[in-house]
């Protein structure tokens, strides 16, 4: 709680004033004002966050959290538990599809065992932090203790910190876990207030009558535990994960450093939706990467307040989103340091 | 006409075998089905275009073509007629937008005179393929004769050709011409028969009472030329550009030739829909970069039947959504060829 709690204090608003220069800058620019859209926002963006007019592109990292799932046991994914750990020796050997759009995108993967069933000793490559070998199956009680669930947030707030040092100037988030959309369907739940059924999706692909019964699941969830929508700390706890946890510790880790995070689909967004909840100031150092296939990601985005970069029906998570948003993010900063100015170049101004 | 019409003849419809196939192979790799979305999509098309199971991802080429427009004389402009010379030798010095996002995703500028009002002789690194100094100003009269814009789309062609030769293996569609964006509307106009004011906007910029008389002006363009809409080359000649004839060509190029080519916004698309008025297959080479910010190019799209791979509120135009989506595709083409399969891997199935 110490360390929740002093990073939370770190956090602060981006500096308007930067946001305005950096636009200033891009305003000189031999282009229409304004004319690059998005583009000039995230150049913007990346140079308040990074507390600088003129901000450099540097290493970029994708945290890999992976956990497993006590909720699996009810039957609500297409694939059985044992592939999350499966996974996690694909990302280490590079094969997975995180593995390739990492690679084209500039961007290491980092994979961190944070809660899977399975015994890693000895495993290099691995970054060993599990707090447990999976939740509970919280259709019967909370997923997680509130200190083991602290242990995951810490997790992530630690690797933030070492980012910080290393000079990392952009963080991406991505997970596996089989199983953890039923957790981030019950956290926006939870938080929002609307119906189950509204905000849950096929995951994997499960079929209609495996559907039927995730909302069941999730539905009886939320009634067993009553995760107090105000206290974010509560829901996580109750209806999370320890992937989850762990994303939401370094998003805050990030807003507390003053690193950009991009923040993949539906689960890393539930994790970043966490950390939202808990500091106002934390959705301006988030990048939303892409709208997820999954129905309830919309709400969560909603209620974070950022939109999303890409639209391109993914709904694999691992972090493929964030490494394709990245090289957007990325176009922006160079747009902003590299184009030739109205003067420069000797263009007529409109 | 000869090299048109023999271009025309050698184009055929992609192979839904070898989309199969691709499609076949990323069912394998360690992901659920289809979570790849767009990416998969990429994947497929690129190794039906490229008539190979396994697509190499080889050169990647971005024509930026330049020409002046007649109609700019009635004021339906933010910027000068000048500007499009200036930002020629601004391309050529590599700092206008499409050189950084190029740059950035590893393509090459290529920057084609074929219609400015400007003499570019001795200047090195030019592609010298002017037909005429501009056209002239369809509110008045033809933009240009059939057998000017027949030379401009020849220009196209030949550069398709010449890719071909060199083993390019992705295309993309750029243009420079203050006040092209008029042409681009009066020509989805001529096609689709929508209203002008709904196919008109701001083009760099315009204020209320500029943007009123840019409606006027297209309205008056088409009334008195009368463009035939069933036959693309009279719209074209009537109320196109030597830019927009040149991409058109271009656009046809690269389905006769097999290569995938990637149309930037609004004036790119005006070039791609009368390619793709003059051949059925033609839509099956291309992909859409963007949704531009300008009201009539999501007509232009539907028309053509391809959907935009981003939506970041772009309008630039100058190849730079080509530029950015460029990646994206070859992310799909990098999943398929790079990502472990289940067997490879070790991965249970769902």
């Amino acid at each position: 709680m110490e360390l929740l709690n002093s990073t939370l204090s770190r956090i602060s608003p981006v500096s308007v004033e930067l946001l305005q220069q950096a636009q200033g800058r891009l305003d000189n620019k031999t282009k229409p004002l304004g004319s690059l859209g998005k583009l000039e926002q995230f150049a913007a963006r990346m140079a308040a966050i990074s507390k600088t007019a003129d901000p450099e592109l540097g290493s970029k990292v994708i945290f890999v959290f992976a956990g497993d799932h006590g909720i699996t046991e009810e039957g609500i994914s297409a694939f059985p538990k044992e592939v999350t750990a499966q996974m996690v020796y694909n990302f280490l050997s590079g094969g997975a599809g995180v593995n390739v759009l990492a690679r084209h995108a500039g961007a290491e993967v980092r994979v961190v065992d944070v809660g899977v069933d399975h015994d890693f000793q000895g495993c290099a490559g691995l970054i060993h932090k599990k707090v447990a070998g999976g939740t509970a199956n919280f259709a019967k009680g909370p997923a997680m203790g509130m200190e083991e669930m602290l242990a995951a947030i810490r997790v992530g707030i630690e690797l933030a910190d070492e980012c910080r040092a290393k000079g990392i100037s952009m963080v991406g988030t991505g997970e596996m876990g089989i199983g953890n959309t039923t957790p981030s369907s019950a956290i926006i739940a939870a938080f929002s207030g609307l119906s189950v059924r509204e905000l849950t999706h096929r995951g994997t692909g499960i079929n209609d009558a495996a559907l039927e019964k995730k909302i069941r699941v999730i539905e009886k969830g939320l009634a067993i535990n009553k995760p107090d929508q105000r206290n974010p700390l509560d829901v996580l706890a109750k209806v999370g994960g320890f992937e989850i946890a762990a994303i939401a510790g370094l998003v805050l880790g990030c807003a507390a450093n003053s690193i950009p995070v991009v923040i993949d689909g539906f689960i890393s967004t539930a994790g970043a939706l966490v950390a939202s909840e808990l500091h106002p100031h934390v959705r301006e150092y988030i990048f939303a990467a892409h709208q997820s296939v999954e129905t309830g990601h919309k709400f969560m985005l909603e209620r974070i307040g950022v939109q999303p970069i890409l639209d391109l029906d993914l709904r694999l998570g691992e972090g493929t989103g964030a490494a394709l948003a990245m090289t957007l993010i990325e176009a922006g900063v160079k747009i902003m340091r590299e184009m030739a100015t109205f003067e420069q170049a000797g263009v007529s101004q409109g």
